[in-house]
C-alpha cells in the first residue's frame, strides 16, 4: 500500500543527509496518505545508507498502529501523528536536530525574522514551545511533544510559520508533502544560522517591518505570489 | 538570440551553486548585451541542478518586458535592470542569500576593510542601504530595492567597490561580467565570515591603513596592476 | 592474531577521517580483544589515506609491549590501554581533537546537558579532567593521561558517560566495541558544536531537567530501551 | 631545471585547495632548490584547476630574477625569497588567507597555544607582526613584508614556531620542504579555529603550562621525539 508516497518519503529521507541536516541518524520524515487515513515514516534508528522505500513503515492516524512494515517506525511517531491530526495543511513532516535550529531551541529563543531570508519561508518568528512537564516527559513523552507544539500555535497559522523549536530538544517542519517539509527544515536551519551571526554582529538587531515581511512572504506565498514558475 | 551570454549566464549561476553560495534557489546571475539594450537572467525558483542555457530568460533594459524566454524570469529582474542602467560598468550581477554577507546585511553593517583580503576586492567598506520605506516596499518593490542600492553609491564608485548589502534583505554584486560578479559575490562572503571572527577577536578592530588599501587594491586593478598574468 | 578486530579497527579509523572528526593524522581508535588481554591500535603517524588493516598493531593489555605489527602503535596507547583496564565496559576507544570538543577542553569546561541530542549518548554532563602536574607530564605522560581520566570518573559511570574532555588538550570517547566508540566520538563533536552556539544566544543557557535527561538517555539505553530496531 | 621540485610545488599549491585553505586564487606554496641559489613559485592569480608542473616558475634566490617559466611568479615571490635567505631550515613557504588564522591577522592578536593540538605543531604563540609603515607599504611592498616577519622572529625559533600572522593580512608558514609547510598551513588554520571557539568558552583562557607544551612539541620535534614511525 501506499507505494508512491513510500517512494517520496525515502528519498525525502534521503534528503536530509543531503542537505547535511542530519548527523548519524537523528532524524525521520514522514508523509500522510491523502485520505488522511495513515501516514508512512521512517524506521526507527535505521542509517539513511542503507534506507529503501520497502523499509517504510505504515501508521495508523486514527490509532497510531502499525499498518504496514516489519520495522519498528521512529520512535518520534506520535509526535508526528499528531501534527497531522491538528494541523490540516500538514502533508509532511520533518524532524531533525540540525545545529543551529537546535541551538535556538536548547537556548529557548524563538528565530525573530530578522531578514528576507526568514520572510520568504516563515510568515513570522519561529516560536519556541514551553518546557514539558516531568509527568509530560515521564508518559506518552513523544505525544506530549506534539502537544506542547500544537499549544505553542493557538493562534498561529501553523501554514504560514511551518516549523517550531521544542525547548531543550529540536526543530520540527511540516509541509504540503514530504519534500516541501525537508524544504522547510533546510530553510529553517539557514535562517537559523543567519540569526546567530546577526546577533553577534547586533545584539540589539529587530526585526524586519511588517511591511517587508508581508512583501516577501506573499511574493512566495498566497493567491498574489509571483515567486518561481506557474 | 545573445546563446553566448545564455551559456555564460547559466554557467555563472551553476557557480553559485559550486561555490556554496546558495541554499535552495536562493540566488540569480545576469548578464547584460555588448550592445547594453537587454539583459540574461536566470528564471524565477528553478533549481540549479536542472538549469540550462535554454532556460535563460532575455529582459529589455528599457521596458524590462521579456524578449525571449518561456519561463519567468528571475523576480529581482526590476533590480538588475537598475544597476545596469545606473552602474555602466557592470555587464554581470549577482544576487545570493550567501549567510555571513546577509548576516552583515540583516544587522545593518557595512563590512570594513579589515585585512588586504577585502582590500584585494573591494576599496573600502561594501557599504549597507538603508531600510526600504513602507510605500517603496509595496510598490515596485525589486525596483526600489535597485534604488536604495544607487542612492547608497553616491559619492561612491560601484566599479571600486562592486557589491553591496541591502539592510535587511541580502547582498548584491556586479563585475566586468556574469562570472566577474560571481568571483565578487565569492570574494563578499570570504571577507564577511572574516569579519565577524575578526570582530569576535577584537571588537574594537579598525580598518586598515588607506596605504595598505591602496596598496592591494591597485596590485589587482588599474593601471599599475602587477597582480595575475598579463 | 585478531585478524576481525584488525579490519574492525581499521575501518572504525578510516570513519572518523569520513565524519571529519580528523585533521591531518590527529586521531586514533583501538578495540579490545574479547579475552581483554590485547587491544588493537592505529599505528602512530600514518595518513589515513593509506592505513590498512595490516598496518594495526596489537599490544598486550598486561604489559604495553607489542604482540605483533612491524609499525609503532598510537603514541597515545598508553592512554587507551588504561582505559580497557579501568573501564570494564570499553570495548573501543576513540581520541580525537574534534574542533568543538578540543575548545571545550581548551577552556577548561564540561560540557553540560543542554539538549536531548546530547541525552540521547551522553548522561550528564561530559566532564573535564584537571590540567596535570608537571611531573605526570614529565614522565609516564600518556599513562598519566588515562589516570586523571579515571580520577574524573571516580563517582561516574563510564558506560552511561562514554567521552571525557582531557583538560588543554583534547577528548576520549569509548563504547562497546570499535565502531561504537567513533559513533561517540561523532556526538560528543556534534553536542559540541550546539553547546557553544547554545551559549552565545544564552550564556545562561541550563541544562535539561533531570526527567528528560532520563528519557532521552533510557528510550535509547538499558533494558526499557525502545529506539532502533531490536 | 628543478623539474622534481616543480612537481613538488605544484601538488603542494593543489594541495591548498585540497585542504580548503584557499578561496578563488589566494594563496601560493614555494619550495627552494638543495643548493638554496634558487626557489620555484606559483605563477601568479592561475586557478588551481588549470595547475600543471610546467606552469611553476624559477626564481633566482640572490637577484630576485625570473631564470625560467612563461609566466609571471606569485606577486608575494619577494617575501617568500626573503624568508628563505633569513630563515636557513625553510625548505618551502605558504602563504594563505585561510579564514581563521586570517581573522587573528585582522584582528592584531598573536595565537596562544592553547592546547596540545597546537604544541604538536607550534612550540608556543603563533606571532603576528607589527603592522607595516606608510613607507613600507609604497615601496617594495612584498619584501618588506618579509623583513617585519623576520624582524618580529628576532629571538623567535623560526623552526620551531613555522608560522607568523601578518598584521591587517594573512598567515605564512613555513617548513622542510613544500608538503610541509602546507601541513603547518593546515595545523595553522585548525589551531586558529579552536582557539577562537575557546576564546567563547573562556575569555580568560591561559596558554598550557611550559612543561606541557615541552612535552607535545618534543614527541613531535627533535632527538627524543617518539611520534610516527622512524
Amino acid at each position: 500500500m501506499l507505494e508512491d508516497l513510500k517512494q517520496q518519503v525515502c528519498q525525502a529521507n534521503l534528503d536530509l543527509a543531503a542537505y547535511g541536516l542530519v548527523t548519524l541518524t537523528w532524524g525521520n520524515v514522514s508523509g500522510v496518505s491523502s485520505d488522511r487515513t495513515s501516514f508512512v515514516i521512517k524506521p526507527s534508528g535505521v542509517a539513511y545508507a542503507s534506507l529503501r522505500p520497502a523499509h517504510m513503515v505504515v501508521v495508523s492516524l486514527a490509532t497510531g498502529e502499525v499498518l504496514e512494515g516489519s520495522l519498528k517506525p521512529s520512535s518520534d511517531a506520535p509526535t508526528h501523528r499528531l501534527l497531522y491530526e491538528q494541523f490540516a495543511g500538514a502533508g509532511g513532516v520533518t524532524h531533525t536536530h540540525s545545529p543551529k535550529a537546535t541551538a535556538f531551541a536548547q537556548a529557548g529563543r524563538e528565530i525573530p525574522c530578522y531578514g528576507t531570508t526568514h520572510a520568504d519561508h516563515f510568515y513570522g518568528a519561529v516560536p519556541v514551545t514551553r518546557p514539558l512537564l516531568q509527568h509530560e516527559i515521564n508518559e506518552a513523552y513523544e505525544l506530549n511533544t506534539g502537544k506542547v507544539i500544537v499549544e505553542r500555535f493557538q493562534g498561529l497559522d501553523p501554514a504560514a510559520i511551518p516549523a517550531v523549536l521544542v525547548a531543550g530538544h529540536a526543530p520540527f517542519a511540516w509541509g504540503a508533502d514530504p519534500h516541501d517539509s525537508v524544504m522547510n527544515a533546510v530553510a529553517l536551519e539557514a535562517v537559523a544560522a543567519m540569526a546567530i551571526d546577526t546577533l553577534l554582529l547586533n545584539p540589539a538587531a529587530s526585526a524586519v517591518d511588517q511591511a517587508l515581511l508581508d512583501k516577501h512572504y506573499r511574493r512566495k506565498h498566497g493567491a498574489g505570489a509571483y515567486y518561481g514558475q506557474k
